[in-house]
């Protein structure tokens, strides 16, 4: 089985509200291995196994380079020998240099983008590097050839003015349930070609499910339904993060444990998927 | 477009176990204006545009008057120009003396009305204007030509006594999953064709979405189910109230955010709804 | 109407990591018989109406023989006169004398079985009476002819081998919508023939539903998913447990009401399927 | 040794906000029962010896009798044999018709009340029985001689007329540490003759320290504070009540910890206290 | 007696790390007027009396002007007519043009100020009108003759230079104690000549007593500490604001409980002072 | 300066009710290393400098060999360079091991031991490695020439018993207030000779101020009592752990936050104490 990576990028200056996003990693580690639970992931595959889930720790961000440098190479460093990486945000900034990292090792990428948000702002309160504002950037660098979208509950006019403008394929939260009842039974209503990279805000699940984030938005999606597209997925998928844990917001650390839950299952479809051509 | 009209109701007596829902309304209005969070709806509208929300504030009970005259001309002050309206409680006592006020502007109205209980009490401990009876009230006084139940979980031999006795249409919980796939997609499985009011109880919802309620009652609606009920309704709609939001039970303030999201999505479709003929 | 009785089963030495689930039953209680509730089931059953649920009080275990014989001689006692039972535990290991002692009463025995995970190691950190392992001890003593098990998602391969090993019938949780909506409508995909006795491990359900477990396991069901169930089920049901309620976990005791209202719609079917014949 | 008797009286019909205190004897005893502790006491008495601590049960409260009448007769059948006794509450409504029950067994009786009110209101909102009103009926019928209140924060006008009318001796919050640290070391400010009922509405404490209370009133005593004074009591200690707890506001069961806690230090001074002449 | 004036000032767009805090003022306004609480002080005042707390609603900030400015003039206007005035944060920043209005109308001032930290950058993070630093430019501007803090207990070494600098006076939390033991008993350390501005950041309570802050500093005062020094104060004080209360991280809202009580005492004091010359 | 090592040991299988205290030393880090706060220490010493707090990360527990010796030989690589360290458990187990360590660099140790329990008994059902025991074992091997016990307010006559055995030196709870002002101003009723190790566990809190540990023992001390003894400490301290936080059982992280400024304040102690002669 092909190994998958696990690396945190402690990275929150970019929050627009609340920060607190940055100290998620160790607490969503401390889930993950902790003895509460076992390593198996729902589709059969043991993550406990030696050499199968690596963590790299977290990127060091020390000021001594530009932030976006600093996270672009730590990531890189890790993706380059093309082995499926998950980074652990961090607030969702990151997912900028991030995919600039990805774009270097994979020449084509596709994004399945859970969000309650758009997160499309030509910039946010004037900072073109905001949490609200990294899918602009992306599109922008034309580092992916598709953006896809599922989950969104709280577009601006600006930002549905962006979909157009970037070509954007969106299920909106009020669509999904109808959209995934309409595509054949088991399987989602896109099929991707390209290497899939997911990049899952943990607001796109109801506060009822995750409360620990920064912005919560009622309306969202349950754990189950997350896990169920996640399983769904065709196409190789060869990265992913899982970004806007704030511990500070959450109860006890319930969300922790579903961010663990979710990670699980993502690099339980990375090692199945593996075996697929790109 | 049509500016739709909030007016808080801060009145709690006559809840029967615990009180606290008068305390609601700026609790609600303080996440509804949040920067947190922006103000467009789900289906596009910006209800933060110039003049489309007017708050009107609170009612004044001081009790220079009877409490029910006082909420009924607080109303009657606000919807008798003819613009949707939406209360906020307080506890559901005060959908008795609203819709009487609704009933002075409009001659004819439906109500669809949200709650784990029918809340058709004939009495409740020898109060008739018990939270658990607004509803016995308004059938008795005539006040709408029709009231059609979503959601109920916990109702009692009496109650379902009322039910026939009232001619209340009823889609209790446990049948609400079958009854809205029987019916065309996207649509309801009622149709109203006098101006509708919707009344909102947040114990609708699951206490997992909702915990902060007077009464919780489990196995209840997601925030998800009831939007989309919200946007499939038909017909022209006029009034609404958001009640028994109890600050007190709640963790933190997450019922209050589901409470200015469900606000933002019925006045949305209020906005929508005018351009149709009543 | 049969009378439902109801017996405490306060034990919780045989769970892994967490105890606590020792101290659910009067939590349960207190929540069951709250004035800020009524006691009629969802069908119609008012099991406030004098004789209908007996409570037994908690079983004795005092340490003055093992305590599987303990369980087991209580639970008998109120068995024996052949009216459907539910205890209230206590952790999951209870389940194996409590089943012993209902095979006492019953020549067959079914088991549904609510959880999320699988409990049939064989031996959990060297403990055969584990809250891992009732289901291996009853499968291996050959309790009863047929064990169910819906909801599983945190499976492991040994434990996929106790499947396999013993003939269990599972549906898992990422299977479970599927199996649903391919069964009859308002049927469920098994039909039990033997008398039914339903195992409800409240961690079935996702821990946005039910916080105060054990052990939570995110991607769970949700209450309403729980209860469509329980009314679904065709077959004379005879007993049931409900485990894992840990209220040193739970917020406020949310999940306690979560607890009574499960056992409530169980004590229900339990009287409704009275009638059936075995 | 002497026994303590301990006797639950589920009511809370005369709250005047929440109810909820009701549900309270379970849930401490869950705690007080726990194996997460042992039963010493700090001053060294094991209270889980044989025959220590005898739990009687809850009072049947079943509306056979008016409740009052219920209560006095189910508490004088335990005290009349002359045994220490705590009764746990409920709300503090019931200390009146507990009071008179133990003023048959007790020529004498002086009372030590902490509280965050004087619960002295001739009635509230017309309720003479109101669980802000005990001490007005206990004081108008003369059941004790010496009513001693610590712990006072919101008191109103017509409360502080009661004071003077009843010869109500207080230590009011703001007073309370100069008033201690005048008093010679390690004893308390008053000394009492007559047998020693101690009332303990939890409220007493500080919200931080007893969330879980129907009324929260900051500002109040830390736990070790009780606890010191309880230490401090001269006098003989006869009987007890624990009221207002409110599993409902209590974050998990931590306030229920409190109460237990505290049962156990006034069990064991009642235990010293009882080799001293009355 | 004199009036006291009650003002909102929802405004956090200064604070560093979580917004939220200009969501308090409603949420504190709910818990004063609850009918769950009496409206006396501890000192004997009635605040319910009609004429004695006059709500003077929030403060606009609409961005017509420099928040600066329209904070300024809001306070301003209550505070020109030398009546006692009370304002709502909000955050700390705000205490600066509030500060502002106070001078146009007292000429002498002295600030008593409540706190976990100093608040005295120069700046924070290149913002001068930080919530970390509003003291810098008070004393900067020369607003106040005399600032006075207490409960300070996270100084870094350049705020304690901005201490000497600015001649502040300072009795850090871990000094308190022995400070205001050493004073004659009843008085503080400290005796004020010039009129009073009490500026009380609800932070130098310590977590366990107000969770519900934007920092949340370990190691500070209980409640009754500050409500001791409240009523300690000889000197006439004329104002106050009250600020740091974030909703978004309170427990329920057991943190609004405790700032209306506070709120409560600070008006108490202020119409006691009222008496005295300044 | 001399610098201060930290290094976690994620150790908690020897706790006996609940497990999760292995899971605290990132949660604590992510506070402790949050820009939500400074490092500053009260008494003025900045641990952000460069070089003042070293991270050792956590020891690797592999089971490669023997848990204790796995611990001890970690903590002795840190140790032996004669600098100041921190170990963060991790359950109170862990301290047996660590001592071992410290012993054999330190010819001398004497133990300050900060607990709500003796943890001295012989063993606990059955297990010579408790949690409840590390002290008996510390005792047994005379690995230290003192121990000092303060806060302790749960013990057992079989704790009692061995605190005379081994010659225990304590102030239970109930004493502390007395014995502290007994002592000459700022100083403690001890004096140590010999290098100081602090034990610390974070249950010696009252769970108002820490809600987040595996045991809640209400009573206990305050966040600021805790602080005011450490700085009091005369001698030399070498050495200290912070042991039982258990993020399951915490309020979002409110006790990490503690525990975070506690390390903060012993780090700042050990500091000042280096420069004192041994």
């Amino acid at each position: 089985m092909t190994p998958v990576h696990l690396l945190g990028i402690p990275h929150d200056e970019h929050s627009s509200f609340v920060r607190g996003a940055a100290e998620a990693p160790p607490v969503i580690r401390a889930e993950l291995f902790s003895s509460a639970f076992n390593m198996w992931t729902e589709m059969g595959i043991d993550l406990g196994a030696p050499g199968i889930l690596v963590d790299e720790g977290d990127a060091v961000l020390d000021g001594s380079h530009d932030a976006w440098e600093e996270i672009e190479a730590a990531v890189l460093r890790v993706v380059q020998h093309g082995q499926p990486t998950i980074c652990l945000g961090g607030d969702h900034a990151i997912t900028h240099p991030i995919v600039r990292a990805f774009r270097k090792r994979y020449e084509r990428l596709s994004i399945l983008h859970f969000d309650a948000h758009p997160d499309l702002y030509e910039n946010f309160e004037g900072d073109p590097r905001s949490h609200a504002s990294p899918f602009a950037r992306i599109m922008e660098e034309r580092l992916v050839d598709r953006l896809v979208q599922v989950g969104v509950r709280a577009a601006t006019g600006h930002q549905r003015d962006q979909w157009a403008r970037y070509g954007v394929e969106v299920i909106e939260m009020r669509q999904m349930e109808r959209a995934l009842s309409a595509a054949p039974q088991g399987s989602l209503p896109w099929r991707f070609e390209a290497p899939v990279y997911i990049s899952l805000d943990l607001d796109v699940l109801d506060p009822a499910h995750a409360p620990g984030v920064s912005h919560r938005e009622p309306g969202g999606m349950s754990t189950r339904q997350v896990i169920d597209i996640l399983h769904a997925i065709e196409g190789r998928i060869v990265g992913a993060d899982i970004v806007e844990y704030n511990p500070r917001q959450d109860f006890a650390v319930v969300t922790a444990t579903v961010a663990a839950k979710l990670l699980k299952e993502i690099a339980g479809t990375m090692i199945t998927s593996a075996r697929r051509p790109v």
